[in-house]
């Protein structure tokens, strides 16, 4: 089926919302949001009657635990959902705020104001709240938006988008959100060519998603891509400190992004920190794969070339032992994905060649990788982390979810 | 010919530049574009010696005389570039600010940095000029380049890059410019699928190389789209004032993005203003394409459908009646290319309906569009008009070729 013409209908409908969208006092903004937390608390019996839909078709096709738990929604995931949206109203809205400005010698005023972007695509998986989410980061920036969820999700989603579009209607135009309510792949191809109807997509899910998006769009993208984060102890390290990181990069939650995939450690302290290292995973129940000279120190799975580049999502991690910072920042540029990479150090040039020359959306000095998210560094909710370099790097919160546009004012002023 | 392996050779290259160019100095990147701006003038001879060949070849080619004014090097043009690049060195090197940062209640410290792109590819047609004007703006924001420029004129970008690279070989690594010696177009596809290799890929010339690179890429691109500019005379405007602009930003430079395409007049004063226009552009020699109602009150050839979304760069102006600001802004909803937009008025909330309402990159309250220009908006010298929304929207200039790095400092925290 040729999706195109529908896809273009929604998204001049969306384009229709947004330019009523793009002028929308905060207050209206807000009372749309708080609508939709009221919203999905009043219907919490027709969300989790969709919900078990999904679940027990995922079940029916074998999807794994993990995938069914992502799939789950229950009374206090719900209220979760709701709350979040909340604490989006208490964020301030980007919309309006000069970024810069100045009188020009000739007395022309010019100020960069910020301004919604316009409609935007959402491509992403499993995960129902993303539904929600997407729907309110968009709204609250003055955006209007087209949700593509995942298919096992699609019961859910479809409850969801209907009470969304139901609850922001006093407030806001409802085709300021449009569920796409098709579940196949060609869908997806069609949407990401909407160039001149969408500003821009934003795929969220695995590598293969987002490589699909990046081969195939015509509209631009943002890249919310995969996390090969890594911690390098350096010799001069706090070893103490140097444990309670790795293990809560690795531990407090791996399947995430911005987890520890590789621990790189300077060869100077590798037979004192080792040891303490093997002693506390495997408490953990962590595996390590370990680099030649790890395998010599401590008895590990021997890693391959393809460790290095793995993402394991899971309570696996990889070890190698390194000459010295170079080396460690050597590494991190042949395998690291530009997301989060951390040292650990007590050198003050280390920590400063480290924060220079490392290049990702998020370098530490002395701290876990899990911060990388939008909440936990102070700018509130988001979308997912970017790792591409244009437009947003690092969490794709509400600022981000802007562009600009140069106001000029003049008195008769030509050139 | 494949040239896909080439290019990487290229651009892997240009990365190890650029890991270079990323912690160099402010005064290390000045003194580079320094020995660019003298050695274009003390190699003026071997220059314009090539710059001669490209004349001969596109003469025999048959290109028109405008194009082979664009190509044309003079000692004067020389002249001109070489300041225009020592102008660049006067401008503030935007690495290394700080965009945000603040103190986490855990005690992070959390700083958005800015940081260079990486490697930039620049796909560009006849103008030598961008070739010189692409790698000092590269170098100065602390990023490598590819330069893809046209066949007409492609003796003269070789000698350039040549001259380019010697220069700036005492100060920072040769290969971050890089010029490609090749005019076919399997070479642009090749370049713009460069993905994981390439930070981002600006094309600038015409709305079909634009389109063919939004169609093909893989690695991200800044579209430096046409210009469809409206200048809408507003019931309450100063017609005197609104003749002078209109008049300006037609005829002043007419073949640039930011000139006047469409004038959009209020019905209230159609007949007292349009034979003013008539009179004043009859003078400066400007065709005037009119709408039916235009047509009733003055002598101008009929506008077709195809004049409203039309970019002339020629003297050439299409007229439509409209019957308030609405039917203005409606206009340039279906037929501007968000680039620049103007009103003349002297009705306040006019004034600021237009500014917000209208979604360009430029907004202008009684001024000329050809304002729309890094230098005439006080941020120095650019690579273009950016008239995407992702990124960067309006001149191109040292701050929109860089990307942040949040940069975290802890004393051990985890979540």
């Amino acid at each position: 089926m040729n999706y195109r013409q529908e896809l273009i209908e929604l998204a001049v409908g969306a384009r229709s919302a947004a330019r009523v969208l793009a002028t929308v006092s905060t207050e209206t903004k807000n009372m749309a949001i708080a609508a939709i937390a009221q919203a999905l608390e009043e219907n919490q019996q027709q969300i989790l009657a969709a919900n078990a839909k999904d679940i027990a078709a995922g079940e029916a096709k074998g999807l794994t635990k993990a995938l069914i738990d992502r799939l789950l929604l229950t009374p206090d995931r719900i209220s979760d959902i709701a709350q979040a949206a909340r604490e989006v109203i208490e964020l301030p809205d980007p919309i309006g705020s000069v970024i810069r400005g100045s009188k020009r010698p000739n007395g022309l005023q010019v100020n960069q104001v910020r301004v919604p972007l316009g409609v935007i695509g959402m491509i992403y998986e499993a995960r129902p709240n993303v539904t929600v989410d997407a729907a309110i980061l968009a709204i609250k920036s003055g955006n209007a938006c087209l949700l593509k969820g995942g298919s096992e999700a699609f019961e859910t989603n479809l409850v969801l988008s209907q009470l969304i579009q139901a609850a922001i209607a006093p407030y806001i135009p409802q085709t300021a959100v449009n569920f796409i309510a098709y579940t196949d792949r060609a869908v997806v191809t069609a949407l990401i060519q909407l160039h001149g109807y969408l500003d821009v997509v934003v795929p969220r899910g695995s590598q293969r998603l987002i490589s699909a998006v990046v081969e195939n769009a015509t509209v631009p993208t943002i890249e919310t891509g995969i996390g090969i984060c890594h911690t390098y102890v350096d010799a001069s390290a706090d070893l103490t400190m140097a444990l309670a990181i790795v293990e809560n990069a690795k531990v407090q939650r791996p399947a995430v992004c911005n987890s520890l995939e590789t621990i790189l450690v300077h060869e100077a302290i590798a037979s004192q920190f080792l040891p303490q290292l093997l002693a506390r995973f495997t408490t953990l129940g962590v595996e390590i794969r370990g680099c030649e000279r790890t395998q010599a120190m401590i008895p590990v799975v021997p890693a391959t070339a393809k460790d290095w580049d793995t993402e394991y999502l899971d309570l696996i991690v990889s070890v190698k032992i390194v000459a010295d910072i170079n080396g460690a920042i050597e590494h991190i540029f042949q395998h690291g994905s530009k997301h989060s990479e951390a040292i650990i150090t007590n050198d003050f040039a280390n920590s400063q060649q480290f924060l220079a020359e490392v290049d990702a959306a998020a370098v530490y000095v002395n701290a876990s990788t899990r911060f990388t998210d939008g909440g936990a560094l102070g700018y509130g909710a988001e979308l997912g982390i970017s790792t591409q370099k244009l437009h947003a790097r690092g969490p794709l919160g509400l600022s981000e979810l802007t562009t600009n546009k140069y106001q000029i004012i003049g008195t008769g002023q030509v050139r």
